[in-house]
């Protein structure tokens, strides 16, 4: 506890123009800063209350009292509610800090809720992916997984590996003859089981990172076949919806769009030929890398692997057999065939992002998807060991894997584990 | 009542990324909608408590409860108190509208506030230039404001006025033998006071638009002397502090930034000089006009009445003296005088708010500056008709002057009004 013994405040809404802001406060000392702001007494009957307050002489609103453990951080709190804008909100954060609090580092009052048992490391890191979601399949996710629909799986799988390893370690101080029969085979079994979950679960990743940065969608096709005039015309009716998802690196022309709940940065790329200007090479270069990095390419009158085959410029063609049929017919000029084209797309990255555990509800992150990999290998060569029936070995490797599942609820963490992981949210959450 | 028959929901905090976001429920039926959004059932019991609850499958967080009067339109009210970020906000917004609420007009919180009598007029203009306000010292002013610091001289002059009034018409029942002895005497020197009294809070406007709309300097001076200079080196040092304040119409390169608490719109304008080029010869045109317009004038090595004086370039000079005692010295290079630059400024600028009266400790708004013009207009109309001695159209006057007064204190208000006033505010307020 002594990581938290001070008291800790931070404007917690949007800055920007609003009718109302909120400065948080959070710490032993939280209810006495918010005597001396706002001049009131509290006593233990405003637990769970808020009152009409002056915060010192700069504005006035609603004082929120929440008594530890009943509060986000589990510490005694108080949110001081009052008017938005740039002046008054931080007026009022001065006056907090000026009566005994530190300004909070970015995710602290989250941290606080982690180290004090209010909330586990897949529920804190689902709340600023809540925070951060462009889309509402991102936020539906998200919002699952804050209620704990992927602590339920990791802490089960922890356990189970926890009561393997014991088990193992157990076996160790007996000789086969007295162990019960079939032991190593049952084991092996339940080794081979544990495995197949934790891969399961890492299946979900591709869904969760498709979600949180997007698919990247990239326009392959020769030299005019209408890849730009395609991307403004997808652009053009749903780029409005994530103007500001900007900020990703542009090394070629990307854009931001929503096509049925998924988020995409969609690519463009130069026009694909064979060429002797080194300059022009260069660009056909990097379309290539870019297209084999594509969740999804979109081939415009040319064959590629696994691609959507597109032809851009259907108000051109005689009729409609001069394309094949499972060739999408688009006119980026008209419009014509493009909720068909948006409608393909979003199936195929449903396609993409399937993961056949539709129970779980919710796609596990890059850090956890880090440790389940950890995890799966360690019982894969628990798995091997016991064809050699080298129980100590098992056991150490089983031990290795409960330790990584163990990284994944939050029961081991380390300090910079925490500070990689808090420093993506704001201050103030 | 009828007006506020409906219930109003909007997203009370600035929009973006931020941890906690604010979706306020007002009226009659908004208890009704948190219990659908939230699933709890509430009762009086609730009143100015909160409560941890789910808003409908899309986020979690505070339900704030508020019984009417006790609330900041008067009416029953709710808050939820969820995520940040862009989506879960939205979604809370739209499950309370789909439970029973209609989305918010600019300014509606704040406007049944007024209409329900928990603000005057000039408190609640007062909010909106609390939110809005860009400096300290344009916040402690709507803050004094939105206590009632000016809601306390105008009520008085209100009620003096109709007080005033009723006295000139009872007078008209008396023939000028029954009246009191020096009748006429005190009622005048009453009608010049209360005119004083208007003209005195008129005086105030002027520092109240300096606050809210910045002062506008304009950086005047031949070609050469170092006006862009001189601008980017006041800029350099201040300019983060107005990022936010663009959008002003930029007829000349304009710039926003503080000096010693106080907005200012910085100016550059074409160099003065006779010129036989036409285009040339409006762009000083222009700058002339600027000129005139300016609150003040930073000339640079050329006289011009009731500017700051400024040589610019002092980094080339030989010798102080080269330049007249009454110039400041200034190195736009070096920053060489800049600091005392900006004292002067801010001298300059306080001088010009000086308003005669400390007393009222806030600013009357554009708005209360036209009513009180009028309502001092029709004081020394009034006034001129005692020397005649027609206490019929004086008492009209002094009737025609309190309600002018009425409309500034909102005794007397139009749907115009209305809708003028509160469509500056924010959705949420």
């Amino acid at each position: 506890m002594e990581r938290t013994a001070d008291t800790i405040a931070a404007i917690a809404t949007a800055p920007g123009r609003g009718g109302v802001a909120i400065v948080r406060v959070s710490g032993p000392d939280a209810w006495r800063v918010a005597e001396r702001v706002t001049g009131r007494r509290l006593s233990s009957a405003d637990a769970g209350r808020f009152h009409r307050a002056r915060f010192a002489a700069v504005d006035d609103g609603l004082l929120l009292v929440f008594k530890g453990p009943h509060s986000y951080t589990g510490e005694d709190a108080v949110e001081l509610q009052g008017h938005g804008g740039s002046v008054a909100p931080r007026r009022v954060l001065e006056a907090c800090l000026t009566a005994g609090a530190r300004l909070a580092r970015r995710g602290e009052f989250t941290e606080r809720a982690f180290l004090n048992g209010r909330l586990d490391l897949s529920a804190a890191e689902a709340v600023i992916d809540l925070v951060d979601a462009r889309t509402e399949r991102a936020a539906d996710d998200a919002f699952a997984r804050l209620g704990g629909a992927l602590t339920r799986p990791f802490e089960r799988l922890y356990a189970e590996a926890i009561d393997l390893s014991s088990q193992l370690e157990h076996a160790l101080d007996f000789s086969e003859e007295e162990l019960p029969p079939e032991f190593d085979v049952r084991l092996r079994a339940r080794v081979a089981e544990l495995k197949a979950e934790v891969e399961r679960l890492m299946a979900t990743a591709r869904e969760g990172r498709l979600l949180r940065e997007g698919a990247r969608v990239v326009l392959a096709g020769a030299p005019n076949a209408g890849k730009s005039s395609l991307m403004n015309a997808l652009l053009g009716t749903d780029r409005a919806i994530v103007n500001a998802a900007a900020g990703t690196t542009r090394d070629a022309i990307e854009e931001g769009l929503v096509v049925g709940g998924w988020p995409i940065c969609l690519i463009d790329t130069a026009g694909l030929r064979t060429t002797a200007d080194p300059i022009e090479a260069e660009g056909v270069a990097r379309a290539q890398t870019l297209i084999a990095q594509a969740d999804l390419v979109l081939a415009l009158d040319c064959e590629m692997a696994g691609a959507l085959k597109v032809h851009a410029k259907c108000d051109l063609d005689v009729s409609p057999a001069d394309v094949a049929p499972d060739v999408l017919r688009v006119s980026a000029k008209t419009g014509e065939g493009l909720p068909e084209l948006k409608r393909a797309l979003a199936d195929r990255l449903a396609q993409l992002a399937a993961n056949g555990d539709e129970t779980c509800g919710a796609d596990v992150t890059t850090r956890q998807r880090e440790l389940l990999e950890k995890a799966a290998a360690a019982f894969a060569r628990a798995h091997a060991q016991f064809t050699e029936t080298d129980y100590v070995v098992a056991a150490n490797e089983v031990r290795t894997a409960a330790e990584e599942l163990g990284r994944l609820v939050g029961k081991t963490y380390s300090d910079d584990l925490l500070e990689a992981l808090f420093s993506r949210f704001c201050v103030g959450k």
